[in-house]
């Protein structure tokens, strides 16, 4: 497929301006767009501006509110709930992180469950706000069901990511991000494009047998969660999963397992909702709070060097410590530019003309 | 294999008296014995009184102290750091998570990392200990070095399990306890006893190669982490074990990694320790300090609901949720008794002989 690179900052202005123009504030689209651009950054391009008309058709149905009243509307010294108003999660999510961090510069930590938001974007973004205070981050969201739980046709849980985040001292911080499916729903699509098949272990069909089809989804098939199968420990990936959606959701009042809404325009949202919106969950805790911030700085690299300087299996394969492709390619992109593929450039320029904004070019 | 079946009263009888007799307080005994038996009695034989021939090996070692100086080392309102004195886990971790639910119980939550402390037992244990509070429970602990990261031969984790458990209205609680290993050792030891092989994906040879012998440990072999291989999302599992390895560890000063001591007796601790002992990470959110209490257990009792209700791939075999199949093991143990193999009564009496207490029968 043909791309084309265009730097952070065309990228930047043109999803400030999108936001703009749906009736964000300033600020709060400069937000959207850092949360957005950062996922670009990483080489998270599933998760980037590609998303950009998605959001704006949620809009146009009027489940994205532009202009939310995001409040917290439940609370102890460490502990929150806050309510998004049916905003963009890429705005509640960074809110609900600066309530957790406020709380923990004062106690030690602080832990937010946030209802009544959309999706939030990457999930080490928001993490990574706690890191840059020197704190550990947590950050989750639960998701549009697309996954069967182990033993079940049904599509109960989204790939519900979960993230934790860490502060080092020479390297970047440790950053775990990861959806608890087998394979997050980008994969699929890129096979879906590309006409090849799919490992065994990512999919079921509507019968619940093992398939190699990525297409498999449009039949009534599912992603299967982390482990793929029983014998290789699903039901933990099913834990991991029910763990995100319960302090997600139901620790919130958000909807929760397959009352959660679409994140696509052209799909209902469930007619007898359980709760509001979608639910994320946030939490920093001080390193300071357990030990001299210096000291866990420094094991943290001993830990890092340690694992690569591991034995390789495969020659000049090292390991790799979680997080460090997505820092190696913000390094890169941030010099070289942020490619996009044609399909994804023509679908923004649509989305400018529909919008009145200048186009990409 | 033959067994032979035990009252939970007798067994715990005896494991209190092992405790006792290496010089451990009443209370301590009492409180070790009660982790032990939990385990039992949730059907986990692997972490039950089947390990406390390995204790005492530990002890006799002067690996394990049996009247620790168990001391908070450093905290803010809401985390801390505790020195478990090389004492057990098995009374360290209830001594951390009741530090953990005090914090919890004046600030809405409470964190505690451990650091100089020996193998806890099951981390369900100590994770329902909040819920009995009605909060939130997580545990985890670190492990010695079997488990390979992603990339290489090397063993650099262990099973490092983590632990997530929450208050149901009408049910058990969901606990979610995993290992973050594809399959724990414990599955492995069936095999091996049993002379079967074991899937692909859980243990690759010294070599790297994937391997269905579950001997595979003994000649430089290691564990995988959960999804196999990369791409089944084997960097998952090992992002997984590394958040346990971090919380528990380089947080609270215990060893890490491949520095973790062994917990068996016959194998010595590496020579070049990086933090005292084990480590292990404890924590309590209140549920009432996010949302009224009898709203989170209605709407948790509504989740169960629609998971086991969902529509089965084999007929009769529903959706399983977390921590169900323990919960039943323990309704059913309670009353008929404990089955222990004829091996396992066999190493039980010879440690009794050693110690001089009344043997099992």
């Amino acid at each position: 497929m043909d791309s084309k690179i265009f730097s952070e900052d065309t990228l930047r202005r043109f999803a400030e301006n999108v936001f703009k123009t749906i009736g964000c504030k300033d600020e709060d689209a400069i937000q959207a767009a850092d949360v957005l651009l950062s996922s670009d950054l990483k080489g998270i391009d599933s998760h980037g501006v590609a998303r950009l008309s998605g959001y704006v058709r949620l809009w146009e149905k009027s489940r994205i509110n532009a202009t939310p009243d995001i409040k917290i509307v439940h609370e102890t010294a460490t502990t929150a709930t806050i309510d998004g108003d049916g905003g963009l999660g890429l705005i509640i999510a960074p809110f609900a992180m600066n309530v957790a961090i406020e709380k923990a510069e004062k106690y030690g930590s602080g832990w937010v469950s946030v209802r009544n938001s959309n999706h939030f974007g990457i999930a080490g973004y928001h993490a990574l706000k706690a890191v840059a205070k020197d704190m550990i981050g947590f950050a989750m969201t639960n998701a549009s069901p697309l996954v069967a739980p182990t033993f079940t046709t049904e599509r109960l849980l989204g790939t519900n990511p979960m993230c934790y985040a860490f502060p080092a001292g020479k390297y970047p911080p440790i950053v775990v991000d990861m959806a608890t499916s087998a394979a997050a729903n980008g994969k699929l699509e890129i096979a879906q494009r590309s006409g090849e098949t799919i490992p065994e272990g990512w999919v079921q069909t509507a019968d619940g047998s093992s398939t190699t089809n990525p297409h498999a989804l449009k039949t009534g098939g599912s992603l299967l969660t982390l482990g793929s199968d029983p014998e290789h420990g699903s039901h933990k990936g099913f834990g991991l999963s029910a763990t995100v959606d319960i302090l997600s959701a139901i620790l919130s009042g958000a909807n929760y397992g397959p009352w959660v809404p679409p994140f696509v325009g052209f799909l209902d949202p469930p007619a007898n909702p359980v709760g509001k919106g979608i639910g994320h969950f946030l939490g920093a805790m001080r390193v300071d709070g357990f030990r001299p911030l210096a000291e866990f700085k420094n094991h943290l690299d001993n830990w890092i060097e340690r694992f690569k300087s591991a034995k390789p299996i495969h020659l000049g394969q090292l390991v790799i410590v979680p997080g460090e492709p997505e820092f190696a390619a913000e390094k890169e992109r941030k010099i070289k530019g942020i490619p996009l593929p044609d399909s994804v450039v023509m679908d923004l320029n649509e989305l400018a003309l529909k919008l009145q904004i200048d186009v990409l070019n």
